[in-house]
């Protein structure tokens, strides 16, 4: 367990061991930047491809994603994913392409480390969830079905479908029969070097390969019902348009709802504000202290403007505004922080939800 | 007439003589660029607010749409919009703001001029037309009922309305039951001025004023039946979402259409590629050879790309691409060259096919 | 004088009364933003032109320089300039456009008011200094040449202009014979409005009216001596060449520095890092630690990255970098901030130096 | 030789056989958009990496130069650098990465193919020209000295370079003392994926590896002297600072000279605008009309709005403007547009220029 202990008048700090698969790309450098510091969890192992394996990580690292590279971080020896050390590691937070995830993420597990993903490999797998904790944190429920042991990989969603749900949860109760989005997501969801700039300065791109169908799919397991140990996906017709917008940090989303119900918009006002998670009292350190954050400004949110706010320092709540209405159909728009809420900061979330929920018992910290 | 006459062995040319209200805009600036040597107009004055009047039109105009401005236009001396000439102009382009459109406008149609108007204080009236020739030709039989003698106005669309009903007309026969459209906007919609570098650079700004409510109602007029002499507007729903994004020139549209009977995706395209206007035959010098363009390109249509393609040369076609569909629901997007077929494009096509329909009969040229 | 007082139990805290003229405006929002919470000054008079007066600030102002306005300021109504309660404010800090700062400027310090502003009306003045109190503190000694009584003007430079000073001034020891410079400047230099996002998105624009001449004439004085109640300016040879980039804020500037004597990019370095202002004992609350920051990064300093620095955060620190020689000419880049180091910030540190300095005595907080 | 031949009333074209080595490429594309319909040459082999040999151009292509490739390239097969077939190939254009092109160049040299390249490895060695036919054609006599037989090298300068010479050649009769010069590079310059959108998005990059050592030694090269079989490099002192901005396409430059001469404004402008190349007889079909433009626009010269005009619809001239003096020094700003001049047209250039000066006489065609 996380904790001080006073031993002959000296205090003992225990943390977590953490190590980091994927640790040199923009994701990999979200999780260094909010881990340095943490209450629970302390990094001591990166990894990276074979090329960069036995350097200095400040020496192979093109550090973007802010001035400076946390001092001890900078001195760790980058490892390769092929030679784990397990005994030193509890917990691995993971940002691999997914075509090198799979394997990876599940000898890990198979070691006994607790591996918190934000690679798709598994996150369409029956026994794994795609863990919101404001939203669906008994879907955490699912890893009692994988075969791993003491060890198991929980995944946090797409960084589009991050925003989303937030959007279509609190509308639930009135029927979600359509939902259309069309996303103008940031540059930076493509990773440190995905987006070339001769093909986006002054222009959109409006496609964004594999998106679209993870939203939809996403979207529904993330908000679906765990029954009879295994979740039943919400029955409703999502249909996304991912497009790509010269924008450095920040997916915007313009959202349509079809509703079962009539619905003004005070009462959505309502739902969005009124939005209590039940992780609320958890005091999670990461944690947003209002998930769904209503911008008060009839040209926002926008991502230059509403990404970090002072009631939102990190980047970990969702944005809306605009909320406009037709009948019984609902329009919004909404920002998510693509690399934080849509990634980093939601794979450090749901482990601290998993040891606030129990599930890092007996795991050595 | 417009023509050549061969007087004594000296070809005469003759051509209808036009103003250009609001001439030192975007708008008005790409008006004489694309008549600079039309054959049927010849610009002989220039408009604009009072404190550009009376200076040398190259003096007051920061040109903007082509490296520089055709040199007889340079010349020319600004002249109030309070003192129009109106015995030397057969017809008006109107750039004008639309705060002062409706008067100057009526004002120059009681004179006996022909208007064709790109501002939107008249679209919505009863008595005037939203005019697309390949789409609904027939409306200009509205100006017969208008107040103004021999003269009369004719309006072209807001600039996001003129790419939309491309996309949806081809499809009415299969009964449109709703629309949800989301608009990325390119900073040239606002005018040279319009857009503030330092609110859109590296940003999105989810709302332009109006936008939303003009693409709504206009579109339905546009799309409407002419019966009874009236207009009947379609019956649909139609939702838009308007951003701006940091484009320099082109909108691109995220459609969505909800039909009433199912339709394949080779229909679809079918229904787009095969779509031919009845202004064909006519031959107007700015018409689009194809009116829609289809896009074969999977991360297409994008602004920088295929705004001007060797077969739409001026900008006046509107390119559809990424068409997808589920039951009875159909996406694609769509991309309008903002300021040519969204503006001066479209006034100046309309005035070709009012000539080509005999509605300029009686004027002086 | 600031301070607090214990009276009878309650601790009353005096500060100085803060007037801002041009308080709406992009500098004028960054006056707000960095007073907020100040220790010597508060806030209690708006000022903008008259068709903003007698409105709240918060309606009127459209807000960019962060995600909201301070609370108490938005509720402030704005007033005039041609009615400035001269009997309840000690200091005015002034971003007002400089055709109309002159006589408004005057006027006040001819009122008692003490004037610290960022418009160029007075600056090239004989008995007007252009502050920089890490580099020229004695130059406020102008001050007693001025014929405004109690009240004076103090003046900082053009944005450009700060930061150049700060690359020079640890030069001059060994002798600048010849600078050539070329800016690299933010559109938030123009102020909200004035880079139009059609003239700058994925363009530079290589000249901003006045700039150059400016840079000349203003660096020159700055670095100049104060001997015989006069400023002598530095006798060498400034060229500058100034853009318009794509860029937020930030205006980055590459330097050419032809020098009398011989200097190794070691001593250079030595001179930027053991660069000690006189004024490091003062701690002045919106001085910078270290007023020259060296990069250590071979692709820096870039605006993006390291305008606002951990040692920094409020933007007020010049940052140097690629510092490279030959023979007797050293070149390197340096960073300004050109709304906080180059503007407000400019002005605030000076205000906080005249009352450290003692030149607030008798006025009135 | 290239020419056509009537044969028993059949026209036969015959044209010079292209292969492209690194046609995949930025620059690559451009080879081809360019050479399409060219007179003399006509593309055969397209050359690639091994991993894209073997598929079809179109297939393999993000071609991002133009809306769509040429037909009947998009067909061809692309083939390994490793297996060039000699015997059917007369004339290569090399836009190879520098590390492979030097074997590469050299070998097809040797099995006799006359090789124009835009690669650095061989721009600096004694026997190999760096040609701009406007300034130095007599470069060109250095193939002799090479070890190739009939095969030979040429090569172009890089893109920053190819236009500073065109500022500095004029000037060359007034005594060049010192060159200080500031560019602000488009993202072209970085190739299709060079530089990262992240990294460059509402930034400036003040750094572009090894860019200043090419721009100072090639320059001097180029406007060297060729003398007793050998080449004089200018003795000049050039100092280069390379920054990347966030523009597209057209590298800005920041020039100031200080000549040994004083020279009036007047006499600069006519040094610019009567510069006559020795080759503006030949008429060679890439060469432009007036190889230098100066820019009457105050603003100018800028990438988005002087790159392409009337008078060099290729982007072929290197425009100038801004042009001021103080004394012996001369400061004006030019635009390269650098995939072009900067490129592949000045490869293809200097193709013609061999042809029209008899150096591929004995070659095929």
């Amino acid at each position: 367990m996380p904790g001080s202990e006073n031993v002959g008048g000296v205090m003992l700090v225990t943390k977590f061991r953490i190590g980091i698969l994927g640790a040199t790309g923009m994701v990999g450098q979200q999780f260094i930047r909010l881990l340095d510091g943490h209450p629970y969890f302390e990094v001591g192992h990166l990894f990276a491809s074979d090329h960069s394996a036995g350097r200095r990580y400040g020496d192979v690292t093109r550090w973007s994603v802010s001035a400076s590279i946390p001092e001890s971080i900078g001195e760790l020896t980058i490892e390769s994913i092929s030679e784990i050390p397990t005994d030193d590691i509890d917990i691995l937070f993971s940002a691999l392409p997914s075509d090198i995830a799979e394997s990876v993420e599940e000898d890990a597990a198979r070691a006994g480390i607790l591996v918190f993903s934000n690679a798709n490999s598994h996150r369409m797998k029956d026994n794994v969830p795609i863990l919101v904790p404001e939203i669906n944190s008994d879907h955490i429920r699912l890893v009692a079905q994988q075969p791993y042991g003491r060890g198991f990989i929980v995944t946090n969603s797409n960084c589009s479908t991050a925003g989303l749900v937030f959007g279509l949860y609190p509308l639930i109760p009135f029927g979600i029969e359509q939902v259309v989005v069309t996303t103008l997501q940031a540059v930076s969801g493509g990773g440190l070097k995905g987006v070339p700039a001769f093909d986006i300065l002054g222009n959109v791109i409006p496609h964004i390969k594999n998106e679209e169908a993870k939203m939809e799919t996403e979207t529904k397991k993330i908000l679906g019902q765990f029954t009879k140990n295994r979740i039943e996906p919400l029955k409703t017709d999502i249909n996304a348009t991912c497009t790509r917008v010269p924008v450095l940090n920040g997916h915007l989303e313009s959202v349509s709802v079809t509703l079962k119900e009539e619905i003004s918009i005070e009462e959505a006002v309502q739902q969005f504000t009124q939005f209590e998670s039940g992780i609320m009292d958890l005091s999670l350190p990461t944690a947003p202290r209002t998930p769904i954050v209503l911008v008060d400004d009839e040209d926002g949110p926008q991502p230059n403007k509403h990404l970090l706010l002072p009631e939102d320092p990190l980047g970990m709540a969702i944005k809306i505004g605009r909320i406009r209405r037709k009948s019984k159909s609902l329009r919004f728009l909404l920002l998510v922080h693509n690399t934080i809420r849509g990634a980093a900061g939601a794979s450090i979330l749901n482990a601290e939800y998993a040891y606030a929920a129990g599930y890092l018992e007996g795991v050595s910290a």
